[in-house]
């Protein structure tokens, strides 16, 4: 039978998957039980076998969904220019995509341990793929001269750890809107990496 | 009776912390309870509570230990001549601190969340002490034209972020010595705040 739209897995898919993110960011990983999530969705515990196998796969597909969405949405931007426009595009995309998805990155940090083996590789290759837009972006400015970075892969991610800490602080009812936020941390990137 | 140097107390101690530590760390703060805890450090569940009177305040105990430690050892450092000498001095102390607790490190961010009001709001305002060091040094640069850092407080919180970041990636045995790594991230640090 064809699956229709609307079906019970299609709405309570992202249910599951919303309130694993929100209790694992809360509780942890490794203090939440598949009934605990079950509950939390509304649903008996063993009705949540049917969207995923395990608390393992959860996490995993969690941790995947958040790079995956990443990665779409950076290839998704309509490129810009040169490397510093691009460096200015790759800042303020970065910015804007950690504070819409707080709950995802501090998990996609803090669980990373919890990861067996294969999964952790598979997240790896995933980020080292992200951090590589920003690598190459760099690398191309410095060919050029447009850049003084000695070390492109070390500059990679201490701009992402920059950018990133956004999140420790930022609140959405601060002084400051999310574009003057943008305009300082660009600033400062820019002149970090001598553009 | 006068306290003997070497008590079971002195040297249980630390022990019970590293044990903490390290479970936090490895599992969350959630999902380790007493009984791990004492097992780890090879006592019995009940004999920890000599040590500490319950979880929350091994916790917190941690965490304030862990920032005391890091506002001692930078008030410890003969303070460097200009405020350039003085970000410098920042960035590599910073980071030498960083990468010789990445545990406590971790925890200090990770567990934040599991801290009793009370203190959550302790552990905040050494983390305020702590930062404040930075913006002093970056405010009192801007106001001599040595720095051009339209926001200080912005500011502060990117350079922090940046160089706690070296957590994420830095292994003892990789490719950079620890200088090298400080090295690249003070060159970085200076131009982002035009110094």
């Amino acid at each position: 039978m064809a699956r229709t739209q609307g079906s019970h897995s299609d709405i309570t898919g992202p249910k599951v998957r919303d309130a694993a993110l929100r209790l694992f960011a809360r509780h942890g990983y490794a203090a939440v039980s598949m009934r605990q999530i079950a509950k939390e969705v509304g649903v008996q515990a063993g009705a949540l076998y049917n969207y995923t196998p395990d608390k393992q796969s959860l996490l995993f597909s969690l941790l995947k969904g958040h790079m995956d969405d990443l990665l779409a949405a950076w290839e998704a931007e309509p490129k810009a220019g040169d490397a510093l426009a691009r460096l200015e595009q790759f800042t303020r995309f970065h910015i804007r995509s950690t504070v819409k998805t707080p709950e995802a990155i501090f998990i996609s940090y803090m669980e990373l341990r919890n990861l067996e083996p294969e999964n952790f590789a598979v997240i790896e290759d995933l980020r080292g793929a992200y951090e590589d837009q920003l690598e190459q972006i760099l690398r191309s400015g410095a060919e050029t001269g447009a850049f003084d970075v000695p070390d492109p892969k070390i500059a990679t991610m201490a701009v992402i750890a920059m950018l990133t800490g956004v999140n420790t602080w930022y609140r959405h009812e601060g002084r400051l809107s999310l574009s003057e936020v943008e305009g300082i941390y660009w600033d400062m990137v820019r002149k970090s990496v001598g553009g």
